[in-house]
């Protein structure tokens, strides 16, 4: 149960947006500049880079939901998220992406966490200042997400079943105010 | 240096935000609404809470910048923004902002990290469910700010004196599109 009053029919992130609509709207917006480009990074890319952060934080309701909004955008390659998430150094994707993804596990410890030296990596593999800047600010957005879902103790379904229908709505209308909204259906 | 090429002449998080407008206006909302606020928690309060996080966080850049704020709001008491900064336990502040500095400091090690006898002391000492969502969200926020200004090296001016005069005017303006932007003295 949730550490505050709110609306138990919806689930993690939703009921804390419902509880406060003002805080939710410049939120949404900060998703959906980052999470919904396909500008240098692919939004694939981004939602693995959202659900390894969510993972590595160990929350459970945002790392399920990124992942399998990830998986729509992968053409259902579960299998191949799961990789990413859960160890992407063993996963095939680009040596690109893994040295992001490298530098996003960092900034899931701390800003100071990231090193010089993967950088340098990620630009050898190709990675532009953009890319570089998108995947740190992406990482530390989850930083906030993911602790703003488990401070407040919000309701997480453990029902794997809920997840994809809602990642498929994400996936196709993007994050927003209506994403959020307590009169979409969960 | 910054690990990208921003405009060297900004500081902090400032020189990110001239990099990428587009994602710095929902941020600047965000923390205005946040931090602009004295519907049940003060704007020091808040301002307090940030920077104590962003001590615990060692985002020098955020928690010089934060305290020098909350100086502005506390009629020049450094010495009272520096204990709580530091060490609130032993601050001369309120039971109910201890017991919401203690919620922030565990937000700040992670969501789950937050137990229910904090939240318990918190609503015991007056806080309500507001307070409490504010305080979980402001700490959150921050562990996105910080990791956001170290995870890119941004630079941090280590003279003390830039400081003050750019927290005046926050404190008189609030942050906006208008405090980010390039074309603003430092």
């Amino acid at each position: 149960m949730a550490y505050i009053e709110v609306d138990k029919s919806l689930p993690g992130i939703r009921s804390l947006m419902a509880f406060s609509p003002e805080t939710a709207t410049p939120m949404g917006e900060l998703a959906n500049l980052l999470l919904r480009s396909n500008e240098g990074l692919s939004m694939a890319e981004r939602e693995l880079i959202a659900a390894h952060v969510s993972f590595l934080n160990d929350c459970f309701y945002c790392h399920q939901s990124h992942g399998e909004i990830a998986v729509c955008y992968l053409n259902g390659d579960r299998d191949l998220m799961n990789k990413v998430k859960r160890d992407y150094t063993s996963a095939p994707v680009s040596d690109k992406l893994k040295s992001l993804l490298s530098i996003a596990a960092s900034v899931q410890q701390g800003g100071k966490h990231v090193q010089p030296d993967q950088i340098e990596a990620a630009k050898a593999f190709g990675a532009t200042d953009k890319d570089i800047h998108d995947t740190v600010l992406i990482a530390a957005m989850f930083c906030m997400f993911n602790r703003y879902v488990d401070g407040l103790a919000a309701t997480t379904p453990s029902d794997l079943s809920t997840y994809p229908p809602r990642a498929r709505q994400i996936a196709e209308h993007g994050y927003g105010n209506h994403v959020f909204s307590a009169h979409q259906p969960t």
